[in-house]
């Protein structure tokens, strides 16, 4: 008997009502189970989600939450292995399957470590304070603070594992719960997952609930607060975007579409050149892995007018040699596409693509199928078409066969080539072949408006390169127009699509006191004991330390210059101060950096342990000899920082600003430095 | 004879076709002129822009940009004057119209500063780069570059200059090319400022055209490069937004709606305190300038259960005393609605309002006006209502009527304080008037995810406080939900609208060479002469000084200890070591950074001017005696410099990077140091 699907929802397993929409395993047409959603009721999953989800999430700070993704992606590798068991039935190889699988957990990681990033509060403040007033009593700035709604994510049939993680990575770190809703071909692998998620126990109850079948109604019950995100074809794309629901409540839907990706081979890359080699290898992955079934892959490859041929004859030799079959077989490198509907549908794209193209390498029907049945599998053999005329057959720019399908095209110049490139109007990625840092230049300046990604490849980063077809969680996935114009991952930009920003504007003592971060122009209250002496919770924003004040003399920079060697003319040579922004001999910067650290520092032992670095600093006057300076060391933020273990010394992170001001209170040097202090007491 | 506006289109002025729409004077109801827009071919229009104006714009750097948008905005500070006196005819005060003109002026001046937080270059980078790669031979960097399309800015009739002037700034400063279609009740406001632009010939050929008359249409051509910007009723941009043309293209649609924003009484501020008097003023003001024409209006009022009697009252009587009347008379504090549909609009409204509360203040009908005859005008009195059951009486959170009309209602706790602003379902702004930090920051951080801005509102703020209804530079314009989902201005947030967010990746020299700065990794070959020595047009960026070496001694710490005062334990107590991450006696950062810089200096007297700053340093490994540091000088970043006169040196900002490292070739500190570098030849 085959399996039934359950729904995860409001905290319990739910068996999907009615017959369900059968799944088949993609090689051999056997049914592996049924999922559904008939009869759901999306208005109670999504009140859940706001209701207990969302609360437990926000509660926590973003480093808590990274922590827990950590934890999560550590309980993933430990159950990885049956993914790749369950994930050959939708026609996926290993190679293919660790994109999804291990792709999904490291996108995880990726982003428990941004918790680092990030302060262990449940808001952050975002870019620098705006000062709006003469005096500076009036300040603005931006606090980022997750939204109070739900995040749907309806995800596509390819990576079902992978599609899930990347996006439930960012709404967790910000905070807010999910609604997943993978393809109904391929929810299985999904549903599989979300079980180990829910036996782990790792996130708190209402963050994520899951729907295994058909979606229909998902979006109708959407308020302003919520957020939509959507991997898929352009098409159905479209259609949920204009959904009332969503217009009326100007919910954010980010979409994120299969495009027609180019690659181009510059002039440079002629046959015999590492470039050639290389570009041949990126459209041969590209087109196989997944058997091209990725909305990132090379659907469109532009080669110089005069290599065509030569590219042709080496790139349908390498394509020839592809071993089609059943992905569980020693030997095989592409596997079936994930269904006969699919197989169909690829099938129809190709006949329209051929209308303005000719087939130059590969057989709709006469191919070989390595231990398989070819009828029961959805089987296809990799197809290479040739344009050669795209400026003006330009059906090659709009239709995509979603297989292991390209097109060949030539180009003329540049300028050209960029043209051809950029009639895709809006892709996910392209990938430029090339050793001319020129060419790529003007290559990158003129496409770069028409997509979220490109890859310049050769010799030099090739070796450790992730290719053309792999979002990167610390870069933006996304592309403008038919790839939807959408944007996820990108780091922490990732996370601000379920977070709003909001201007916060007061007095900027009041802004600190609600922010936790000293704002410049508030209160700095003269610390009672010097704040060095201090540990970690004792320590208040906005404390200050105002030190004694030093008279400088021509004595301070002399020694200064023969401790240091630094005998730059400004600090030595009276004679060279001509036609310089300075008056008289003016005073090291880093002395007076130095020197501020001599005043201001407690020498004792104590809670602060170390100074690791220094931010933002600016000397704003000359320094020189007779002026007297004195020091402001202010408490300006603190995160804390999580402790490995019993031996780690529990610690966080002050941040302090230093001001160094003149007889006439006149700034002359600021800056943030930044050093570790111990905590009190131990949070294990 | 009345005017017949003239649309600017193509680069010509050219009259409307047939009878258009007639425009009124707001208080004697005279025509003003006609407006229109029959017959518009906006298939051209967009193409000119797309094809003329943003190719010329593109060809211009971020700073050359910022600059055209200076000499834009002092052009038209020398000629406010006569907008000024046509904004009368709009029902304007002065006090209004100093909004719409100084304000827009002032939001061009704000983004031409911009250009200094950008480079010279007509891209920039995004963030920073992301190592990829575990030997980092293989990096991510995101470049910022314009779209190629055109930005349709649909502006609202209340602010026919500062809607069009704020919008502009943005996209002109990001290089795209604009249509603008102001309210067809107020564009002869718009048209007038568009032919002072025109006539200064600051702007190329194509970046800006001017549509006077209704819109229809203009959305219907749009491709996956363009952008629309909306401000208005929400109901409009919700018809516009849901545009086939919009969808099918995933054009970004920036909306900013009216929305129904609170301001709440926080219980500290009793009568007689500083708190209740501004909280009152701010409401007044709030309710009558621009006669409460204005989307951030204050619209709902929350105050204490005990205090709302006293509020209705002092309230009441400050409303009463608004002088009614023609604003061009003397004395005279609220001038009328924009036009007599705008008066039977909000009349309609109040009556759906006044089912869930009653009139406390004013009256629709019986009220004084000011040298003007009251039925020839548009006028309308303040209207106070109060909603005792703002929690089940709730069409005080839905009905917005956009004239001075504003509902008070009472309130228990904090919590429900904010259960009830939140019921507006996003807004654009709210105020908060207290002194007490932890109920701001609570309030703050609950209300924080319907709002795109909120004001701290007490003594300390308010000398300096721009007010509630002021969207600033740079601060963030938009808000969830109802208030439309956008947001405009923020400073340079306002720009990426019109830009697309690439992701480069590549080998770092590569990468380098692209984006014109070094990336860590890439290559560093050797300076012929010293970095120094050269002008900043002879520098090239990767360029790389690397020096002779040093061994850390005992009396390196020691004397750098004596010179500077720093006696800090780790440094000079040999006894103090134990449970600290230090083995020994540890080199001060400030002496590595010190040293460094003596190691890297050239002494002699050449174009570098200064080090006028540092960023991002990190001491990444301790130092101690017996350790051998050598330094890379790497040439990082050129930043040109404008040359204000001939007297002003030729100069630019040099960015360098600078990496100590030890005898294992293991780096120690890290830093990005700011210099001024001369040009070998001035710009003037």
């Amino acid at each position: 008997m085959s399996a039934k699907l359950h729904n995860y929802l409001q905290g319990a397993w739910i068996p999907h009502d009615g017959d369900g929409i059968p799944q088949f395993d993609a090689s051999d047409g056997t049914l592996i189970g049924t999922c559904g959603s008939e009869g759901l009721d999306y208005s109670s999953i999504l009140r859940y989600a706001r209701e207990v989800g969302g609360p437990a999430l926000r509660k926590l700070s973003f480093q808590e939450r990274g922590r827990m993704l950590k934890a999560l992606a550590l309980f993933l590798s430990e159950h990885k292995e049956k993914y790749y068991t369950l994930s050959y039935r939708s026609g996926a190889t290993r190679a293919d399957s660790w994109i999804d699988i291990d792709g999904g957990i490291g996108t995880l990681f990726a982003y428990a470590s941004l918790r680092r990033k990030l302060p262990d509060t449940r808001w952050y403040l975002d870019g620098e304070a705006a000062k709006l007033s003469k005096e500076g009593s009036f300040i603005g700035h931006h606090l980022m603070v997750p939204k109070h709604g739900v995040a749907i994510h309806i995800n596509a049939f390819n990576f079902p594992i992978w599609g899930m993680l990347e996006k439930l990575s960012a709404n967790l770190l910000a905070g807010m719960p999910a609604v997943v809703k993978p393809s109904e071909v391929t929810s299985y692998l999904s549903e599989r997952v979300v079980r180990d998620i829910v036996a782990s126990g790792i996130l708190p109850a209402g963050a994520l609930q899951l729907v295994c079948g058909s979606g229909v109604g998902i979006l109708n019950e959407l308020s302003e607060q919520d957020v939509v995100t959507f991997t898929g074809s352009a098409e159905t794309g479209r259609v949920l975007r204009a959904l009332p629901s969503i217009i009326q409540n100007s919910v954010p839907f980010n979409m994120e579409a299969d495009s027609l990706n180019a690659i181009v081979l510059a002039p440079d890359g002629i046959p015999g050149t590492p470039t050639f080699e290389l570009f041949l290898k990126e459209i041969r992955r590209e087109m196989t892995a997944k058997t091209g079934q990725k909305c990132t892959a090379i659907r469109r490859i532009f080669v110089p007018e005069t290599l065509i041929d030569a590219v042709q004859v080496s790139l349908g030799k390498m394509l020839a040699q592809t071993t089609v079959g059943d992905p569980r077989a020693e030997g095989v490198r592409m596997g079936p596409l994930v269904s006969k509907i699919q197989q169909q549908e690829v099938r129809q794209k190709v006949a329209q693509l051929l209308q303005h193209s000719q087939l130059v390498c590969g057989d709709l029907d006469q191919f070989e199928v390595n231990s398989a049945h070819k009828e029961k599998g959805a089987f296809f053999a990799p197809i290479l078409l040739r344009n050669d005329q795209p400026l003006v057959q330009t059906s090659t720019h709009e239709i995509e066969a979603f297989g292991p399908v390209s097109t060949l095209m030539p180009y003329r110049d540049l300028a050209e080539a960029i043209t051809l490139v950029n009639m895709g109007k809006g892709s996910l990625v392209s990938t430029i072949a090339t050793t001319d840092p020129a060419f790529a230049q003007e290559y990158v300046m003129e496409a770069a408006a028409y997509h979220g990604r490109i890859l310049i490849l050769n010799e030099q980063s090739a070796p450790e390169s992730t290719g053309h077809g792999s979002p990167m969680p610390l870069l933006s996935h996304g592309g403008p127009g038919r790839a939807g114009g959408g944007e996820e991952l990108g780091g922490l930009r990732g996370i601000k699509h379920y977070l709003q920003r909001t201007a916060i504007q007061g007095h900027p003592t009041m802004l600190g006191q609600i922010t936790e971060v000293y704002q410049v122009g508030g209160a700095q209250p003269e610390a009672n004991i010097h704040p060095f002496r201090k540990y970690f919770e004792e320590l208040v924003i906005g404390e200050t330390l105002t030190t004694h004040k030093h008279t400088v003399t021509e004595t301070d920079i002399v020694n200064f210059a023969n401790l240091t060697g630094d005998h730059f003319y400004a600090h030595v040579d009276e004679t060279a101060l001509e036609g310089t922004p300075f008056e008289r001999r003016v005073a090291h910067g880093y002395w007076i950096l130095s020197k501020a650290a001599g005043m201001f520092v407690e020498p004792r032992k104590g809670p602060v342990m170390l100074n690791y670095g220094l931010e933002e600093c600016r000397f704003t006057k000359p320094v020189y000899p007779g002026m007297t300076i004195g020091v402001r060391l202010t408490a300006k933020e603190k995160i804390a920082q999580e402790q490995r273990d019993e031996n780690d010394v529990p610690k966080g992170i002050v941040k302090w600003l230093v001001e160094v001001f003149d007889q006439n209170n006149e700034t002359v040097a600021i800056a943030t430095i930044l050093t570790l202090v111990r905590k009190k007491s131990s949070t294990i």
